[in-house]
C-alpha cells in the first residue's frame, strides 16, 4: 500500500555512483540498461519491447500508476489507486469502497469523478532550450522566470486539450536535463471491477508494508473516448502461468519521489526538520480523522479513505526517517558525496570544478528555507487550511488574478498547458461533507494559531477574532463553492464576481499577498538557487560516474527489473510467495476480526478454491510510492503480477537502495484470475483478460 | 474516562473571584460552602457528615479516587482507574482487563502489584512554619532549599511508614498557604469485581467524553492489612433509590490539576507552547502505540492500557486548548487579571502593592522556561527515554547519590518520608515486555534526536553512534532491570555496584548530570520565581475578595456539588438520564460492532434486565482528572453514583467554571446493583453492598 503518491510530485536529483548494486534503477525509457541485464541475466529487450510495454502502461491522476489489459481499454491498476474513485462514487446507500462492484456488461460500467489518465507516447530532450533561456548574468528570480516561460511555451506547443494530448517538460537530475514527454489523455474512465476493501487491504493498517501478505489490491477500469470503449493497439497479455522463484521480471510504473542524489545537507535537513515537521502533522491528522471516523458508520464512509492515505504516508515517512536517522547510512552519503567533492576539486575542467562550490550553495538554501518553512507550508502549501473549499476558492481567486497575463508571465499551473489539469479539478463533481470539511479547518486553524502564533497577520485573517471552531463552521457553513456549478460559474466569470463572492473566496483572497511573498521567497532564495547547483553537481557527477545511470524519481514512466526473490528477517527465511490457504490462517489467529475480517464471499467459497493458488509475492525491482498498480511482466511482456506495496525494509529505497532485504510485493496474476472465476464468478472479466473472449 | 490522573501531578494556584457561579468549587474540607449550600439548596451539612464522607475516601497511586462501601473494605472505584492493576494482573491465559473477574469467596481475591491506596485523617495548616523558612534576602535557590528542608522536616515527623501513617504537606493557592495531609496508607489491595472492559467502557475512544452514554465503568477491591480485610470505621452506605433529576449531591475525590488560577502569561504559554508540545507528542504515542497494538491480540494485551490512557489524555487536551484558543475564554481571564492589577497598585498594603510586579515576575519565569522546556522535558522529564527500565536506572542511580545525603538535602522524592513510595514502585513487580518497551524506547530515541539534534551532548550519549531502533534494542535487551530481585539488591547495595550493573544504568548514569543541572535550572528561574510571585497574587486576590474561596486542584481531597441536570447541545436537549434499553439502542444503530460490541454476557442476560433502570447520569458538579472513581453522595451521605467521566463541554474546566454545558458524568447506583443481581449473578457482592449481609 505504500505506493500512492498523492498529486505529482515532482523533484528530481542527481546521478548515481559508479558501481549500482545488481538490481538497483528506476530506469528512463530514453535510456533502458540493456548492457547490464544482458550481462547479468543474458535478456535482450528489443526497441519494440520497450515500446508497446510503455504505451501499455498509464498513469493514474489521482497518484498511482496502471496499465492497459486487453483490447477494449480494459485497465487494471489496485485497490488503493481507485479507492478515491470508489469512495467519490459512492452514496449512503451503495458503498462501492467496501461492498465492492462488478459491471457485467458496458451499460453497467459507472463514469468516475474526475478521474484523468495519461499514456506516454514519445520523449524527447529539450535540455539545450530550457537550459540556454538562463543567461549567466541572471539574478534567481529573472532565470527562473525566463527558464518558467521557455517551459510553458514548450508545454503549450506540445499540447492539444481538445485532441487530448498532453505535454510535460520533466525535469531530471533536478536540472541536469530537461525531457518533453507527450501523452495520450483520458478522461472519461468507467469503474469495472472493484473487490471489498476487506480482501483488497486484508489485513489493514497492522498488516501494510509488512510481508507475508495476503491482499487481492486490485481493480479494473476502462477507458472511453467519444462514448465507446478506446480501442487499444497496445496493452499487455495475461501470462497463464504466472512467474517463479528466481525469475527475472519486469516494473513499468511511475515512482513518485526519491532523495537518492541529494546532498547530505538537504539530507539533513530532512531528518531534521522536514520528515519531522511532515510526521507530526501526519500523526495529528490520524488521530483527528481517525477518532472522528470511528465515532459512527456515516462518518467511516466519508472519511476512511483519507485516512488510510495519512496511515499509509506515516508508515512510509516513519521509515524513511528511520533511514535517515541511521548514521550507517548517512555516513555512506557523506563518503560517497566526500569522493565526489574531492573529484570536482581536483578537476581540469572549470565546469566541473563548479560543483564543489554547489555543496554549499545547496546548503545555505536548506537554511533560508529553516527560516521561513512553517509559513511557507501553512499559507502557501495550504496546510493552515485543510479544506477542499479553500482549495477551491484559493484557484478561484488566482485563476481571476493570472488568466489575463500572458501565459509564461504566469503562476506556473496557470500556464495554458496546464489549465485543462486545474479545470478538471476545479469542476468535478466528487462529493464533500461539511461536517468532516469543518473538522479538518478547526483542527488546521488551531494548527495554525500555534505554528505562527497569535499575533502573525495571517493568524489574524484567519481567525477573524473567533476560536478555531466557531470560524471553521462559519467559513465551512457559509461557502457555496461546495456546489460544482458556482466553481464553474465564477471561474467563467469577472474578478469583480469572484471577489465578492463568499466568505471562504474572502479569506482566500485576503490572504493571497501574504501567500504569494512567500512562495516568491521560496523560488528565489531556494529553488533556483538549488537547481543551479544540483545541475552542476550533475555535470560533476556524469564527469566521474559516466552517463549510464538513472535520476530520482519523478513520477513518471521509469523501468524497474528485478529476481522473485525471498529475504531473510530477524534470522528467519521469508519464502517469495503465499498462497490463498494462508489468507485463512491469518484471519484464524486473529479471530477473524478487525482489518482480518474476511469478507462473507470469501467465508462462502472457501471449499471452491484451490488453496495452494500462489497469492501475494515479492521481487528485488527498485520501486517506490506511485509504483502502486504497476504491471508487473515476464521477459515476454506477459502480465504475471500487480505492484501494491514494498515491505518496511523497502523504505530506505528514498535515499539508497539495497537489495538484501528490500522487496516490493505483488498480486499475483494467478490468484486474480483464480479469485475472479471462483470467488466472484466473473468469467467474463477473466476471460477478457486472458484473451478467451 | 476523562478523570485518571496519570500520577500526583501537584501543581496549585491562586485563589477564586468573588462571585462564583452557583455550583463552582473544588472546595477543601477545612473550609466546606456551608454558607453557600444553605442559602442556595437550604441544606447544613455537618461536621459528622464532612468528617465520615473524608475518611470514607480513598486515593489510587495509579491516579484516581474511590470510597470505602463496606464494613470490611470493600473499595469502589472506576473500572478505567482498576485496568492499571487488571492488565499487570493478567498472564496470557487469563485476560482480567478484558474478560472482568468476580471473586466470590475472599480466598479468590487476587492482590495487586505494587497498588496502594491512602485515606486522609487529618488537615493541619503549616503555613506559618513553611513560610518562616524563607528570609528575604535568599536567592532563589537558597529560599527553594530551605522551603524543601522545612517541609521534608515536617513531613518526616508526621509519617511513619511501618505504622502506615504518610504524610504530605500540601501546597495551596500555588504557595499563598500549606497544609500537611495526614493519611492511613494501604498497600494490600486485592481485586474483588471487575465488568468486562467492553461494557466499563462502552463506546470506547469514539464515545468519551460523550453524553448520552451507556458505561458500567466499575471495579471493586478490598484492603487488607495483616492478611485480612480490614474493618472499616468509616464507610459510605448505599442508597436503595438513587437520586432524580433536580437533586443536590456532593462529589468526594481527588481532582488532579486545574490552571484557573494561572496568570494571562502562564494560560498563554500554555497555550502557544505546552499544550501543543504535549500535544504533538500525544498525537505520536497513540499511533506508535496504537497501530503496534493493532497487529497482533498479544501485542493488544501489552499495550492497549496505556493506549487508553494516551487517547484519553489526547482527547481532554485537544479540550483544554479549544478553551485557550477561544478569545471569549481568554478575555475573560485577561479582564479579571487587569481589575486584580488595579486593585493591587492603588493598594496602600505595601504587600499587596507587591502583586502588580508579581505578574510580571511569572512572565519572565515562563519566557525563561520557554528557553530550555525542550531539553528539561526530554531530560530531566524523561520523554526522550520512554521505557519503565530508564525510569528503574534513573530511579537506582538517584537513589545511591541521594540516600546518603541528610534528608533535607535529598532531591524532594528520596526524602525519608517519600522513600516508601519510591520503593513501592521501584520494587513493583508489575510485568514488562521487552518488544514493547523497545518500541516505545526507539521511537522517543528518534524524536530527541530530532528535538535536541544531533551534536547534543545528550543525543551523543543516548545513541553510542547508533540508529535509533538498534540502540533502543540494545539496551532492552541488556538491562537485567527488567527483574525485581536485581532492582531490590541495586538499591540496597553501594554506588559503586549500581553503576556497574548495566548498560540501561549506564545511560542514565551518564545523563544524569545533564538532567540535574536542568532540573536546578528549572527550579531556580521558573519554580521557586513563580511561587513567590503567585504567593504575592494570592495575597492580593484574598484582599480583593476574601477568603471564602477554594484553590487550584492539587490531587487532593476535595468536595464538591451539583444537581443532577440535563443540558442543550446544538439546541436540542440531552436529558439527564440514560437507561438500560439505551445501550442495546447504540449496539444496535452501530452493528454491535468495534467498541460498540456488546459482551455475551450482556447479550444472553437481556431478557432478565429491567431496560427502565438509571444506567449513567449527569450533573453540574465541579470535576476534573483525578476525581474518576469518585462517589457521588445525597444529602445523607448515601451513595447515588460514581463519577466516571465529564462531557466534551466540561473540559474547560481547567481554565474557568461553568454550568451552562458542563457535566459530570457518573453511574447510577441503581445500574450497579442490577447489573451485580442480573447479569453477573453477583448478589454475594450486591448484598455487601447494600448491607444485606
Amino acid at each position: 500500500m505504500t505506493l500512492r503518491v498523492p498529486g505529482l510530485a515532482a523533484v528530481a536529483m542527481l546521478s548515481l555512483a559508479a558501481t549500482l548494486p545488481a538490481d538497483e534503477g528506476m530506469w528512463l525509457y530514453t535510456s533502458p540498461p540493456l548492457a547490464k541485464l544482458k550481462a547479468q541475466y543474458g535478456i535482450d529487450l528489443s526497441p519494440q519491447w520497450l515500446d508497446h510495454v510503455q504505451k501499455s502502461s498509464v498513469r493514474f491522476s489521482s497518484g498511482g500508476s496502471g496499465s492497459f489489459v486487453s483490447a477494449d481499454g480494459l485497465v487494471m491498476t489496485n485497490h488503493h489507486v481507485g479507492a478515491d474513485d470508489l469512495q467519490k462514487l459512492s452514496t449512503p446507500d451503495k458503498n462501492y469502497l467496501k461492498d465492492g462492484f462488478a459491471a457485467k456488461t458496458p451499460a453497467d460500467e459507472v463514469k468516475c469523478k474526475g478521474l484523468e489518465l495519461v499514456a506516454l507516447q514519445s520523449i524527447k530532450d529539450v535540455t539545450a532550450e530550457v537550459t540556454a533561456a538562463v543567461k549567466p548574468d541572471m539574478d534567481p528570480a529573472a532565470a527562473g522566470k525566463a527558464r518558467q516561460q521557455v517551459i510553458a511555451g514548450i508545454e503549450q506547443a506540445g499540447s492539444d486539450d481538445k485532441g487530448g494530448v498532453r505535454a510535460d517538460v520533466v525535469t531530471l537530475y533536478a536540472g541536469g536535463r530537461y525531457h518533453l514527454y507527450t501523452y495520450k489523455k483520458y478522461t472519461d474512465i468507467r469503474l469495472v471491477f472493484a473487490p471489498e476493501k476487506q480482501i483488497a487491504f486484508y489485513g489493514g493498517d497492522p498488516d501494510n508494508f509488512e510481508f507475508p501478505r495476503y491482499d487481492l489490491d486490485m481493480c479494473f477500469f476502462r477507458v472511453y473516448q467519444n462514448g465507446v470503449p478506446v480501442k487499444c493497439e497496445h496493452f499487455l497479455k495475461w501470462s497463464p502461468n504466472g512467474c517463479k522463484e528466481g525469475e527475472l521480471t519486469f516494473v513499468s510504473g511511475h515512482p513518485g519521489r526519491t532523495n537518492r542524489q541529494q546532498t547530505v545537507a538537504e539530507l539533513e535537513y530532512l531528518r531534521d526538520v522536514a520528515y519531522p515537521a511532515t510526521l507530526a502533522a501526519l500523526y495529528r491528522r490520524e488521530v483527528v480523522v481517525g477518532s472522528w471516523v470511528e465515532r459512527s458508520e456515516a462518518n467511516n464512509q466519508k472519511g476512511e479513505e483519507e485516512l488510510f492515505g495519512v496511515k499509509n504516508s506515516r508508515k512510509a515517512r516513519i521509515g524513511g526517517l528511520a533511514g535517515l536517522q541511521d548514521p550507517k547510512i548517512m555516513g555512506r552519503k557523506k563518503s560517497d558525496e566526500d569522493r565526489l567533492k574531492a573529484f570536482a576539486n581536483q578537476s581540469a575542467d572549470p565546469e566541473v570544478k563548479k560543483a564543489a562550490a554547489a555543496f554549499d550553495a545547496v546548503a545555505a538554501a536548506q537554511k533560508a528555507l529553516a527560516g521561513f518553512a512553517k509559513e511557507y507550508g501553512a499559507l502557501e502549501g495550504g496546510s493552515g487550511f485543510a479544506t477542499s473549499y479553500f482549495g477551491y476558492a484559493r484557484a478561484l481567486v488566482r485563476a481571476a488574478d493570472e488568466k489575463p497575463k500572458p501565459g509564461g508571465e504566469r503562476l506556473r499551473e496557470y500556464a495554458d498547458a496546464r489549465l485543462p489539469r486545474l479545470e478538471q479539478q476545479l469542476f468535478s463533481d466528487e462529493p464533500h461533507y461539511d461536517d468532516f470539511e469543518t473538522l479538518k479547518l478547526a483542527d488546521s486553524l488551531g494548527g495554525l494559531l500555534t505554528a505562527l502564533g497569535p499575533d502573525h497577520e495571517a493568524v489574524k485573517l484567519a481567525l477573524a477574532g473567533k476560536s478555531p471552531r466557531e470560524r471553521a463552521y462559519d467559513l465551512v457553513s457559509g461557502t457555496k463553492l461546495k456546489d460544482p456549478a458556482v466553481r464553474k460559474s465564477l471561474y467563467a466569470g469577472s474578478k469583480a464576481a469572484v471577489a465578492a463572492a463568499d466568505p471562504m473566496v474572502e479569506l482566500a483572497k485576503a490572504l493571497d499577498p501574504l501567500a504569494r511573498a512567500l512562495r516568491k521567497r521560496f523560488e528565489t532564495e531556494v529553488e533556483e538557487p538549488k537547481r543551479q547547483a544540483y545541475a552542476a553537481i550533475a555535470k560533476a557527477r556524469f564527469a566521474q560516474d559516466g552517463e549510464n545511470t538513472y535520476p530520482d524519481a519523478t513520477f513518471t514512466l521509469r523501468l524497474a527489473f528485478g529476481q522473485v526473490k525471498g529475504f531473510t528477517e530477524d534470522g528467519k527465511a521469508v519464502p517469495a510467495f503465499t498462497k490463498l490457504g494462508g489468507l485463512y490462517e491469518r484471519s484464524k489467529s486473529q479471530s477473524n476480526k478487525g482489518p482480518f475480517e474476511l469478507p462473507q464471499k470469501w467465508l462462502d467459497k472457501k471449499a471452491k478454491l484451490d488453496l495452494e493458488t500462489p497469492f501475494n509475492f515479492v521481487s528485488t525491482a527498485d520501486i517506490i510510492g506511485g509504483n502502486s498498480g504497476s504491471p508487473v511482466v515476464n521477459a515476454k511482456g506477459e502480465v504475471v503480477g500487480l505492484i501494491f506495496d514494498g515491505n518496511i525494509q523497502s523504505l530506505v529505497l528514498d535515499f539508497v537502495f539495497e537489495q538484501e532485504q528490500a522487496r516490493a510485493v505483488s498480486v499475483d496474476s494467478r490468484a486474480i484470475e483464480h479469485s475472479l472465476r471462483r470467488v466472484y464468478d466473473a468469467d467474463w472479466l477473466a476471460d477478457e483478460l486472458t484473451g478467451k473472449k
